[in-house]
């Protein structure tokens, strides 16, 4: 599997040359309420990571394991960066990887809480003609399979993620606490009053920090979600490899 | 109408005591197509606060014209600041204003572009307890409406912005350009591929700069959004007047 | 009237090749003593841009509303932000309008608070050749003629600015209590001791918030102030217009 | 085996209850020569770290796997983030674990270019009495045992890094390039003339990466070095769990 | 004389004791013109430093010998640090000081350039109450005596200046050079263009560097200058001695 | 001596072209025990700049003398910026010189604390190929001597600082109480439990803030450290002048 630390520095630059493109996993260690083990996020980009690198095209990058999490620190063991930190060090570690000539990169994401800070590193390596680092999240590869194996609205340690995390590492899952998540979970993310989000940490909606259906969840619906996932990361691989890289700039003023 | 800045400093002090809620208007200058003006997001933000401000419970603070709108940039006249710099401008404004003893501020923002600052900035304004500033997006209080109103999936000088503006400002606004921001539009935002959103920019997607129906606006549409929405925060300023400070604070750890 | 916001993106194309000059009108919402409007001074900046962007080689930028008034923060209704923040958004502001060609900008400037960071902002557009920015203050521009109308040292909310503002908006100002913003306020700015200024804030020195000899203000003399100001700013705006691009970069090593 | 990240919320406030001491291991992704793996200093921080939290008095956080390697951007592979990025990630990790009440971590540091960065973190926690994190780098808990098995003054990818990462992960290791990683090495870390460092990068004084000894390695050894190190952090983990919390923080003035 | 570095650590312990008021010396390295050296700023706030630190009520800190200097850096030999650096030198400085009790500071400056800087370092710790650290400019004490003495505008290099350090440092002025400087200097600060200061560096608006008439200086006319502005100095730390601390801190809220 | 400060700016301009190397004195304003003055480092550093100066080859800046010792506040009199801020500060000094052609410079350090902010700057004006500025600390050019002439571990305060300074201001030195300094004092730096260095303040270890074998000292062996630390310096500074500038930048990717 190319993973790029298991290698020496000249073998890297074998499979630097090699490479179409790197996947980088970015995840979170926060609260995922009382079935799910906090790593939730962190494991999932890194196992997708992981699949995806499994041709000498793919080169799987170290997983970056604490996100922008403020908005769980209510509940134990949750741990944050700011957005301002988080970027930093997603943007430094693909700027150095670029040095060597990997320009093309997918940030591998597994919390919802990343995007933003992603959005914008994505935007000024592209800018600047750094490298181009879309970023994936894996909800969003599946989102038609989730509607069909579910009835939630979820959003966080609902059904979908449970299950794949349970797929992943049943070891770290305990299917016991499911029931409780549910029950002292919230239907849908947030609190809204006339249009407005008046709810902006996960206590606030949620007493067991989970929302969605969580006791629908099960191993087997897991393989589906991260196979189906996995698929799509592949292709999306194969069709960054394919772009040239040119047409990856941002485009010139109209 | 309560607006601050035409208020002397001790006329303000009685202000400030009577209103319940200040309301910060802020959008952006950035293209909206052939047919609507650049100051769109930002007009529309402040007929919104001006409406809000018509009784001496809701206090509307100057608007600020210029927002986050990077991936506008290719097209002409487009003005942007960085999301660290508009989120400062805002909380710092926000920040005074609570000095003077009002800490509860919507805001009302035009322009989607902000929201990610502007989440950011209501967190630490409320982690710190200086402030509780929610942003109250004019087009989340009227989803039903503009799915009634309107066939598009929209986002960007669609067919609610062009009718809301063209109610506002009919001077501003070209209907005869309509046509040609639709035909050379896209019909959603953003560009899609296995999950991933690979365009970063509006021109990715979009020759014209819209994106959605624009052809299917009218200002009759328009008034019939602007007074829904205007209830909408109204009903939110309402909701927030009531809502004890102490309330709107963080919650304590678990 | 040439005012950005106003135009479409095709439009503000035209606006801008036309243009020779932009400005770009700042102010601040802060104390002017008990007869004077908080807006004052952004009220200011933006009527003599709109003065001058009457024909087309000037073009109009929105209204920057707060600025740098950390010394007027114990009097109600005052807000600030940081001389960093409000350079931040000056310099981005112009940054963004020069990548569309526009690269000579008049900052209309109403407030004394904003100078420092200005200065600093043209000063590293001009290193950087992204833009030519000087800051024109109106009162700069008419220190004889308020000679002839005042008898005060002045500085703040003193008889030039209620004049100013009396002319422009008479429905903001409290004429009968321009005498209680004399007599409770200073002669002069600031509080000097032995070559020092002792003084940060304005409370160091009035209590009304007032500079200078207001009872002597009238809007007859605001309308006097306003015009010659504003021939003064047309003059600028004609003289940069004429002057070559390169003759405004900084000049080399010598 | 405590590790934070494998526990769910519920079960991790147990842990940290339980726990007297966090261990937070951090490395890099660098080149170590042709022999070594570019991983080699995440690895070595995570097995110590994973070692020590054997049993419920220490509790291990997940790994930091880049770090500040600037020096070695010349060899492929290699990844860095700056000083600041590497100090902020590192510190609001370690802010937000304290936050739930565990005060007390050791950063099992695997890199040396980290070390500047985990000295000013560990002393603005200390002194903000948010925790009190010293470093731990596990060749200072060896020298005398090094000293005894290698002949080398080292510094980097030499005998003792070798035989350590030999031992942890031998598939990793290509022992068939250890001759060419010393023959094309440096004996000593840096260039000094007259007192001064004049060699800021590795490619400065080593055409390999490695400095030292590398062929006297073994995995033999590294065992050794393993459970020697182990062994120190152990005890120290054990010394700073019998060290009242209060004793830790910084002494007052003089 | 009070000199805070020449005394060991638990001397100054006793010489803070006694001191009721520090002064900073701060100035600059740039070019003042042909005839006058470069250190010119900070040689003569360290004069007027040390001759005020002659009795125990005055301590005298280090210099600070390079300031805010970026208008004069075509001119070779200039140095200059930005405002926001400069600042946070200052002020760190500052702040450490206050932690051994001393809360009175006079910052001694000889450059006008580091000014605004210094006023925003004054302002914040005043507001932190940290310190109180108001500027004193030599120039503004000896302003009548100035307009006795020479017949000029001046600004930079002029005849004060030039008379100033003629009668500290003789042997770094070449009086041969004041004709030259005066001759392709300019007769006063700036450029300014209907109320527009249009002229941001030294050099477009003075080919020698000089502003004034250097040619009225004499070493006699310096020590005028010197003994007046010293005795304001001492007259000003008088002042600051007898006031209350707490007279000294930022007023409340109106 | 070709000192930059003493110099007009056009005798700058001749002094800049004859020389090869400046020196750029650093240092600190911070506790050395009860026998020496807190301005010791800067001292030293200044002394050993001026010294190298002494031919035309060799041009000294001023001298910085407040530098990174938050360690040292719990002791009276100290001062400290933050290492950010130095490292500012030199970095912009330097930058500042090297757009008038002088390159090479010598940070001629006295201050342990320092050093790894000047690292930094080191390595961030090679890379852009600003400046090549690598530091010089006396004593790593007099290891051997000091070896020679005390019986010490040292570090802080101890016989080599005390005979230096002891033999270059003999009158800001308080033999009398070297062997208070001693006995109070610590053998040697830190306080290390299994590995890690768990003491991170001077007076974690030391009770008179010297470490080290202060008695051993005088003015002799002050006299010899100082002139084969000279001897060096003016080696390096030749060594540094033949250098090829291209030599000195970074070398390119292997």
């Amino acid at each position: 599997m190319p993973t790029l630390a298991t290698k020496s520095s000249p073998d890297s630059a074998e499979a630097i040359e090699r490479a179409e493109v790197a996947v980088l996993p970015t995840g979170s260690t926060e609260q995922h309420g009382p079935a799910l083990p906090l790593g939730m996020d962190h494991y999932a980009a890194r196992a997708f990571a992981q699949e995806a690198a499994t041709d000498d095209a793919v080169l799987a990058l170290p997983t970056i394991p604490v996100g922008v999490s403020p908005h769980h620190m209510q509940f134990d063991g949750s741990l944050t960066v700011s957005p301002e930190t988080f970027a930093a060090y997603v943007r430094e570690t693909i700027e150095s990887l670029a040095t060597h000539g990997l320009r093309k990169v997918i940030v591998v994401n597994g919390h919802g809480g990343n995007i933003d800070a992603l959005s914008q590193v994505a935007r000024e390596l592209r800018a600047s003609e750094t490298a181009y680092a879309p970023t994936w999240n894996w909800w969003d590869a599946v989102e038609d399979l989730a509607d069909d194996l579910f009835d939630e609205a979820g959003g966080h340690a609902d059904a979908a993620e449970s299950s794949l995390v349970w797929h992943l590492h049943e070891e770290y899952v305990d299917p016991d606490a499911l029931e409780a998540a549910e029950a002292d979970g919230a239907d849908a993310w947030g609190e809204r009053v006339h249009g407005a989000n008046v709810g902006f940490d996960t206590i606030d909606f949620t007493e067991s920090g989970a929302v969605g259906k969580p006791t629908q969840a099960s191993p087997e619906k897991g393989e589906q979600l991260f196979d189906e996932a996995a698929t799509a990361l592949s292709a999306l691989a194969d069709w960054l490899a394919e772009r040239p890289i040119d047409d990856c700039w941002q485009r010139a003023h109209k």
